[in-house]
């Protein structure tokens, strides 16, 4: 009788199971959004890694004092196995408060602006410097304008452009990343770049920049958007052709040692085949480092505790990296695709979350074709948290720190996507604070995270 | 030549007039978005709101000075004609702030609480009520312990359920509504209603509540999560069967005089057809009422704004309703529908937000089924705001005020769907502020509900 029973299951097999698997997928799914959504620890884990670590800077206090907090949170959360992975991080300090001014002979009249110093950036030396200010838009103007460049601090004014709902930062960030070379090239002897965010507001947005080493590096700085629309006012009108004064204390130190910080839990099936899941640790010195990138390690170290709590033994080996040096960098990424290819490890799935704690849309997905396809079937299970924008990008990338297992491994990328209209309001500013994070959001995060986790690590791609 | 090339436009018209009108309407809303997420003034208007006249509940001061902000803001956004519409308006009072402690023998020593007294409860007079405090989870619990309720204060600690992704509010909020009444007829005292909120914090969240007129009316205040989690935790243990002391100074005053605030702009076409869209002006007295519903108010106003400032003249009559009382009688909106009856005007479509300005996902749309038809075919003018989210709620409204318009008219309803985690955080509470709003987000409300405004303007419904 059993057996006649058995016969007649595999017969139904290649439906019966399909619709077991569907069912009983959705029923863990759920299991892990209330896990998530009532007991969830991301958000006390943001809170105390914003507030008893803060910034984190490669190199700064702050980066050894993340370091431990991520393997204690890791630990806590329930890795079976939490260890550093040593990796040599650039060392930029910042050094005392900018100063950025008019210098006239009004005595004590100009006005003063506060600035960053962007990350990377050579410093201005004791004295600062002191030259006409020019304002362009952006790099057209400068072209049209190369011959009036020489010896003049190179003020870039080019707004983020709201209208662009989801590329405005992409579009912005260059003059961050390139002016001062760009302006360098014509003889300016330093560029004050307008804050790369969509926030109207006092806050300077730092960030690094590249310096072209053919060109001599000159020192560059951030400016608020409220900061620049007033200089920008100053420079047509009270202090046309005024000399302004800027002085940046930032220094480039020799490399030193940071970490990746890791925890897993072992496969139960195949734990040779590794599933990374991480964020970075590292984060500007202004402000907290809470949506850039708190959110992203304690959405993915939740994913472990959930399964942990749940009593769910994944197949594959999940690993959460919180990885070193993100910002200035990527030394922490491209170490761990360096000691997984020493290693001859196998790297089946990498994640990262990157782009804040909203609320969740969704993933980019870098893989192949055939995986997309396979991903996409998966849609159903996450309609019920609105997170069904997957967007393919073939051979892309899911994030900075994952991209060199794509290129070691060509390892499937899954980039986790909100609806990001908040994250860079405080990117790299003084307001990226515990306090702009929403529980809730944070949580479905996690839960979006965790869904895709599980059904990759039960189904492979 | 001419008419020959008419000719043939006319012969492929059924064609080409589709692909020429997705065109054209697509550029339409590209240029309503821009305007909006460039020169918009949704967000300085929620500023001048929250900061110039605060909470606004009916009857009080600031429904007098919002009433007067609503008429400005109008007019500055371009309505051709603005005025007020009286009716009579319920008209609670607080009083002077709660109190509520234990009350032992213990000299200075009792815990005491941060309550809000429900709006419409009657108070407790100035002696207040002191009695035995009994926690019960839910009305279930209430049934069954029936017998222990006599002589009480009933402290309703039913939490917001945080795996309702979009309904926790709704399962919750029978508590705040009806929990004085179902205590009443068991014969408590008073009652104390764990806050309608996913937030975990020290705000108690006010709101209405309804009693029972067969029944005695006792006293209810809400608390805090964090203070209903101490309170829940002194009951059971250090304060197990001690008196709690309940002061409130609330009381209701005659009716009084409130005004809807309308805005027009006249059809061109067909002006005695009427668009409505609007949000609610009244709001409760902790907090700004940013979010609930100062949002609603400037996301409707900035819609007449773009159009104007677009030089665009809608067919049919757009008008902005700023809603007098949603909160405690939605008197606003049934006289709005009340006075079309009497003119026999006719009112072809109603929109209303009050969901706060979070990130727009679509809407609730209450109309029939061929209706729905219609709107759904314009999805994709929405894809490039991921406001895809048309819901079918076939006769359901799109929001309480613009409710009555559909009893009365048949009026198709559309209610802003947003991505909604964030709202109850700040409901009814001292922390629905302006800082809470992010403006590109708000922005986006407007551009959508402007958008869909477009569409059943110029096509009907």
């Amino acid at each position: 009788m059993i057996k006649r029973f058995l016969v007649s299951i595999l017969m139904f097999s290649s439906v019966s199971m399909v619709a077991f698997g569907q069912n009983e997928d959705s029923e863990m799914i759920k299991k892990i959004a209330d896990e998530i959504l009532l007991n969830g620890k991301a958000y006390s884990n943001l809170y105390s890694l914003c507030k008893t670590v803060g910034a984190r800077l490669s190199g700064s206090e702050g980066m050894y004092k993340g370091e431990s907090w991520g393997m204690i949170a890791l630990k806590e959360a329930g890795a079976e196995n939490a260890y550093l992975q040593a990796c040599m991080v650039p060392h930029w300090v910042r050094g005392k408060k900018e100063l950025a001014r008019f210098k006239t002979n009004k005595i004590n009249a100009d006005p003063e602006f506060d600035i960053l110093a962007l990350g990377m950036s050579v410093g201005t030396g004791d004295k600062g410097v002191t030259a006409p200010i020019i304002e362009v838009k952006n790099f057209e103007e400068l072209e049209r304008r190369k011959d009036e460049i020489r010896g003049k601090i190179v003020f870039y004014n080019y707004p983020f452009n709201k209208t662009f709902l989801r590329g405005a930062y992409g579009d912005a960030v260059k003059y961050r990343g390139n002016g001062a070379s760009a302006a360098a090239k014509y003889g300016a002897v330093a560029v004050i770049v307008r804050s790369v965010t969509g926030a109207q507001d006092d806050f300077p947005h730092t960030g690094s920049l590249r310096y072209n080493d053919t060109l001599p590096k000159i020192p560059a700085v951030a400016i608020s958007t409220n900061g620049a629309d007033k200089l920008s006012g100053y420079i047509k009108n009270d202090y046309k052709n005024e000399n302004f004064f800027i002085r940046t204390n930032c220094e480039m130190l020799p490399d030193t040692i940071g970490h990746n910080v890791i925890g897993e839990i072992r496969g139960s099936e195949f734990p040779n085949e590794i599933i990374t899941i991480g964020g970075h640790l590292d984060s500007w010195d202004p402000g907290e480092g809470a949506s850039d990138d708190g959110t992203g390690l304690v959405t993915s170290i939740e994913i472990l505790r959930a399964f942990k709590a749940l009593g769910y033994y994944p197949k594959r080996t999940i690993r959460i990296v919180l990885f070193a040096n993100e910002e200035n960098g990527l030394r922490g990424g491209t170490k761990y695709a360096e000691e997984g290819k020493l290693k001859n490890e196998k790297h089946v799935m990498a994640m990262e979350s990157d782009g804040g704690g909203e609320y969740p849309r969704g993933f980019g997905c870098g893989m192949t074709k055939e995986q997309f396809e396979k991903v996409n079937g998966w849609i159903k299970y996450f309609e019920p948290f609105d997170a069904t924008r997957f967007s393919f990008n073939e051979g892309g990338g899911g994030g900075a720190d994952i991209g060199p297992l794509q290129t070691a491994f060509k390892t499937p990328q899954f980039g986790l996507s909100t609806t990001g209209q908040r994250y860079f309001d405080v990117h790299h500013a003084a307001s990226d604070v515990f306090e702009k994070v929403n529980a809730q959001e944070l949580n479905l995060c996690a839960v979006v995270m965790a869904s895709m986790v599980y059904l990759v690590d039960k189904y492979g791609l």
